[in-house]
């Protein structure tokens, strides 16, 4: 049969990428405690095209993801850079987004439940053959506005708010660490399962901690500043306002100079 | 040409649904205040199908939407008759869905901002010629969780949750009403633009009015069971929890017994 | 602690519902073939609540669902018996919905991937001790128009397609069983990977087989039928049209008469 | 009552963006044909925020977009001007997303009837006065299969998908116009209201032009090349391929080069 994707392009136009997007994977990770953790990815992959190519063959990238044990950066390199070789590119790409599950304890009873962050994973093969590798975690917490608490004589609004955190590392940091930064942040940790008692806590140290989403991103990023195993990071905060129908946001990143 | 979908069907498979979904199109409505809005609605129209021909004709709903001027209950009647004439059916349907906005003033400072709600019609008009009209408004407001506030030495956690009432109508009942009922009945209001003082307002109102979902969907019921212009009504209330990464929700419907 | 959800409730309105919604978590599931798959599910849960008592205990839900082993219909029963004890409720529901996985080999190549089909379990344990089990699936496939092919002299336009089968089951039904069901009655099933003799297959095999929304709905009703295992079903076909920017949809259910 | 937000902040973290997202918004925009169309836009707005301040003013952000009569270049640069001013900032931004109609008649009846593409406009004004105005606009077509086409004995799959065409503009370039590249680029346009003389055309028409994604980006691309007004562009085609349960995507933009 004809290979219509080998023909040869008279256009001129390069593309910067050609690939597959909205792939439903099953998926397994490392947990930081050992143990792998089985999950559902959805998946994008690309390569890029020169100007005389007319087109790649799309069924190889679901070939190369089809071979993967497990989603990791070393296995991911190794992936993209025979995806560069099999569809004959310089460069090679995927992103890889799913929910991850932390299981940890009520504050104060102590039970144990699970719940999920979304995570995705960025990972770019060059044409010199440098490996990138980006993952952003985007972690639901609470924050209690400083000004609701300040101008009231009772009470404060609060809401569920997520922190994205998104890390350029040179050595291995589990989501479980990024997690631990996004919550130590905000007003208050949430959680699956809280009895009354865990409530309670959770209740009175968010009021005790109010956080603007200035504050979220600020605490996260002087943590993340003195970690020496990133090289890069951002942090953007969405915050669900209670009192509002939209959101408020604030978004930083290492370098930023005002 | 051919007419493929008169074809006769032997399968002997009557459908109860053939039609349109996921149609964007421009809508205008009446507002309470007079005069008329203008939005974009999500669309989805059917009739039914007799067991013995292949198919129907899917370009007539469109050319059925394509002739109303303006949503409203009587116009959707005369619309949904002629649909079922058309198509030669017995039963024909439609949905619609948009978001509507309400302008209403700041609660201390009164400066006025515009904001949205979600409505979605749905219109029948039946074998009989029965024409029936259901609308179905979802407001978000305000919930402060009387658990929380009553065993916190201080604070109580609060967050954004969308009140769902449902009303099929024996006589006009504007967008506006329905909006008023699911306010009133949540711990504050919620607002696009408020200024400090409206801040301390709602975070004061909402801590001096503590509502579980439970008590949201009583308080709306309770005034929809006493206007004589609703026929049945049901509330649903969706409350974006900011102590977990889950949603908290209560229902009930006229003429529920337990 | 005051139990302010066990307080007296005097506004005399029952509710039909009251619980948890878009609870992420993992959950396992037997598969046809024999062994478990682990994937991700998003769950509801709900009690009903007598007018005289003012909340239920919303922690009660995660503690039932976080003792789950496996989801099946036979620990359902279990589980939501129980919780209709630990709540004091007389009827208790679930939902929980995630995407599962099927490895089918590529029709001429035979090369195995994977694709996920949505599925969606409803259960409930009724006053009378009775319990409902619905199983929803959805199942992407290839249509191609009929009427396109008939009038055009060559080519025919056709498109991703969604069959939603929900059955309401005597005997255990395999997921796996529901997906053959919808992919036989469309133009062609779709795969994740497919070489070109694959290609050639499934288009060529959707061109001889044309299939309107009525015709997937019609063909599936006719197996659905005959299946002594299955109480009652539904079929919904949506078609993401290749010449509209809407869907088109059909829809039948077990019983209907026209 | 305290300024909370205008507070010194010593952690010494200056934030590229500070803002509010997810708004709901009626907008009004001037059509190329003359007069104004009304929608409803998904607005974000931010500014960045020094390290010395805690935080920004956030009903400023809507206090500015409330006062905007229409929505076009000139104005944007207006608002977003004295958003630096009234938030005391060096660089302010604003993304606006809305569905936007176009009537345009069916190819061989000629009826006519309107069909929605999204657009996204995201603005800014930067430290030094410069004023950036990027317009996105995201249009439905549908591709067919070249390869298909070619292996294959009779018929070729096709599908519906998304052209996605983003400009940095010298002068006025109307959405319309932006439309008119991206149908001409792909197999052929796609219509909410066809007849069957206009289906038999659609289909007839895409056979005989038969496109990859990567075929349109190049087809756009060159056009786009060579508008003058336009100095930057990008092509993204998104296809929701018919043959499988994921998106065949390929992008580039201006000064690409491999």
């Amino acid at each position: 049969m004809k290979d219509v994707q080998r023909e040869k392009d008279t256009r001129n136009i390069p593309l910067k990428n050609v690939g597959i997007r909205n792939l439903k994977w099953p998926v397994k990770l490392m947990e930081k405690g050992g143990g792998y953790q089985q999950t559902v990815a959805t998946i994008a992959m690309s390569v890029d095209l020169p100007h005389d190519i007319r087109g790649t063959h799309m069924s190889r990238f679901v070939e190369a993801i089809n071979e993967m044990k497990s989603i990791n950066p070393k296995d991911l390199d190794k992936m993209l850079t025979e995806l560069r070789t099999r569809l004959d590119a310089s460069v090679s790409h995927c992103t890889i987004e799913f929910d991850y599950f932390i299981t940890k304890p009520a504050p104060v009873t102590g039970i144990e439940s699970p719940y999920n962050v979304k995570c995705c994973f960025e990972a770019e093969k060059g044409e010199n053959g440098e490996f990138k590798f980006l993952m952003e975690i985007r972690v639901p917490v609470s924050t209690l506005c400083p000004c609701s608490k300040e101008i009231s004589d009772f009470g404060a609004h609060n809401q569920r708010a997520i922190v994205h955190i998104k890390v350029d590392i040179k050595k291995l940091v589990w989501i479980e660490d990024i997690v631990k930064i996004a919550e130590d942040s905000a007003s208050s940790p949430i959680y699956s399962l809280l009895k009354r008692a865990d409530e309670k806590w959770v209740t009175e140290q968010a009021y005790l901690k109010p956080r603007f989403v200035e504050d979220v991103v600020r605490e996260a990023a002087i943590v993340l500043e003195e970690n020496s195993n990133i090289r890069w990071y951002s942090v953007m905060v969405d915050s669900i306002e209670s009192i509002h129908n939209h959101d408020a946001f604030a978004y930083t990143e290492k370098g930023c100079t005002l």
